[in-house]
């Protein structure tokens, strides 16, 4: 049996509950639970926000998944799915000390299951959406925003686009250049491409190509759902395959297939180009490869390799500032806000082409970012 | 500030999730998540039983309510009724060592209830429906447990009735009488009330008879949704007010309002009478007003007198077996096993009037209902 295997096997999964309070005689038992309960119980019902004073409710996030979308692995339903929500809560205990619940669902309805979600919310003080396919997750994530007020995060999307937009204004600083004259190619139009695009066009990225299977994103390849994307990137309209577009552009993002460029095509980008290649185990092009077409920065998904892009040195952060400020969504402002404080973690004078972002063990990482985001939402108000 | 408003507002509720794997290095993550976690989904993807292998599905049960009937407070909805679901998750981890989840449902549809939580079981081994109204909670119990493969148990009728029915055959044995001779007095006929008839009938009960706000149930008074009730109460059909019905009774037994009883109705009993008043806090009738009145046996809800009827008793028990035989329901047998094993805890030698049931920090009560439990499923196999 593997390692992986084991180790699930061994501990029965990998997050469980634990007391806050002692229950070790008939008068702790009398606070803790009936009679005193009814006394938080009756408070609340007087005071809703008080929820967040005598329950868990501002420290618990629910990480919902319907199982559509699992890591690479698609559509393996709930059950399947399980280990991998688990592990997501295992991460928001490690790294911001949230207690977070694993809640797997079996509705492809999407109406369906946001109301389902809308109505569970009492408990939780945010809502992490993950590994839901696209183009439904969008839908869903703006629909169940609507009707909650508790923050909705679905981190395929932000988390991703949050931690390459912090390694892209790093990035920047060494190659010298201003996010606004930089042509952005980004290849996949899913869940996370769509995110990127939309944070680096908030963060003033004026020339993005969104590329799917059929090609770059312009009025001559556009299917219904993808139609909005063209309100904010391909202002040149321009058309061809993705070995097409990337010709002069500055910063490469893949986040879509294994294998799609070489070195050529890498050499055929402007100078100082940026490569994110953040296909999943094996990315659009292998590190050493994109560095032999002379990219000046090189980041994958991979942590075997330098410059890892990983969600978890965003969501951790982002959700411990939100229910700090118990904001009741996640503004775009707080998305900027993470990018910023993820990016300033690295000094300037220590920034180096094989660090443009920090690593996950890096410490204080999550507070950064809490601390900004938390700032953000309360400057808004 | 009260000393339970400060448990609460000083730990933010009661409890919170714990790492059950270390996640202290990149390999670690990659065991525990991506690339890693990849494994236990596909093979639980190829057998959905494995979930209860490399997950905390087996030991995680969800603990629901829609917020209608919390303690005596009535209908104070979801977000009210988080303390004393916290609450009840806390009593799972200190008494079975299981991890439970408070989830609150802002959803009064009884049909869109059930259809809610049948379709978010992945993550849980077993759902504990929590205070939710009757005649309701009959309904949604049965529907959700046809549609679910895990064990539904609503707490305020089978946990109750379990504890009521284990001090029932003890106290039987101190008044030397058997329970197919005897007569039982039910005063309250919802969630508890109705569980207890049905547990007590099928260990052989054979005249009990309940009461409602009308008096005794009966051709007389019958509402339509206590019809099933006489299917199986009142063989002799008899009518009149509890004060009257009480008369030449062997056993009352109150899970219905303050005070409804005096000594002189007491004494109307028949001789060696048993007295449950679990009214709470105060009893259909006061214990020193129940030993006035002649009765040989007196328990009440509270922990301030002998013989506490305590749901503690029961229900981490029968969760943990049912759990440990991986049963798909709660069957009748495992309820009375689980009666049986916690009667038992109490050695006959050791009986006595004020000792009919354990108290809830007796050591291994929840291991003994557990064995007891989990054995009632595999022999019925």
């Amino acid at each position: 049996m593997s390692k992986a295997l084991d180790l699930h096997k061994n501990n029965k999964g990998k997050v469980g509950t634990h007391l806050k309070v002692e229950i070790n005689s008939l008068e702790d038992l009398s606070l803790a639970y009936t009679p005193g309960v009814a006394e938080p119980c009756l408070e609340i019902s007087k005071d809703e926000s008080l929820a967040y004073e005598y329950t868990s409710k501002g420290n618990t996030v629910a990480i919902i998944t319907d199982g559509t979308a699992v890591l690479g692995l698609g559509d393996i339903g709930p059950l399947a799915s399980i280990p991998v929500m688990e592990g997501k809560a295992a991460l928001f205990k490690r790294f911001a000390d949230i207690d977070a619940v694993a809640i797997c669902i079996d509705e492809k309805d999407d109406d369906k299951l946001v109301e389902m979600i809308s109505k569970m919310t009492a408990t939780f003080g945010g809502i992490n959406l993950e590994d839901i396919a696209a183009p439904r997750c969008f839908e869903i994530e703006r629909k169940l925003q609507e009707k909650v007020n508790i923050p909705v995060f679905h981190d395929d999307q932000h988390g991703t686009a949050i931690v390459v937009s912090a390694a892209i204004i790093n990035a920047l600083k060494l190659a010298n250049k201003n996010i606004s004259d930089v042509k952005i190619v980004i290849s996949g139009a899913g869940a996370a491409g769509t995110a990127i695009a939309k944070l680096l066009k908030s963060m003033n990225a004026n020339n993005i190509i969104m590329v799917d299977r059929e090609g770059a994103i312009s009025s001559k390849n556009i299917s219904s759902n993808k139609k909005d994307l063209l309100t904010y990137t391909n202002p040149n309209d321009e058309s061809g395959s993705l070995k097409e577009v990337i010709v002069d552009a500055d910063i490469f993002i893949g986040v879509s297939a294994p294998k799609l460029l070489n070195r050529d095509d890498i050499s055929k980008m402007k100078e100082n180009a940026i490569v994110f290649a953040l296909a999943n185990p094996v990315p659009e092009i292998l590190y050493e490869e994109a560095k032999a077409g002379n990219a000046l920065i090189v980041g994958t998904g991979r942590s075997d390799f330098p410059n890892q892009i990983n969600n978890i040195l965003a969501f951790p952060g982002v959700f411990k500032g939100a229910l700090a400020a118990r904001a009741t969504y996640i503004s775009e402002e707080m998305k900027v806000a993470a990018v910023e404080a993820l990016a300033s973690y690295i000094k300037d004078e220590d920034l180096r082409e094989d660090y443009v972002i920090a690593s996950i063990f890096d410490e204080g990482i999550t507070d950064l970012v809490a601390e900004s985001v938390k700032n953000a939402w309360r400057n808004k108000k």
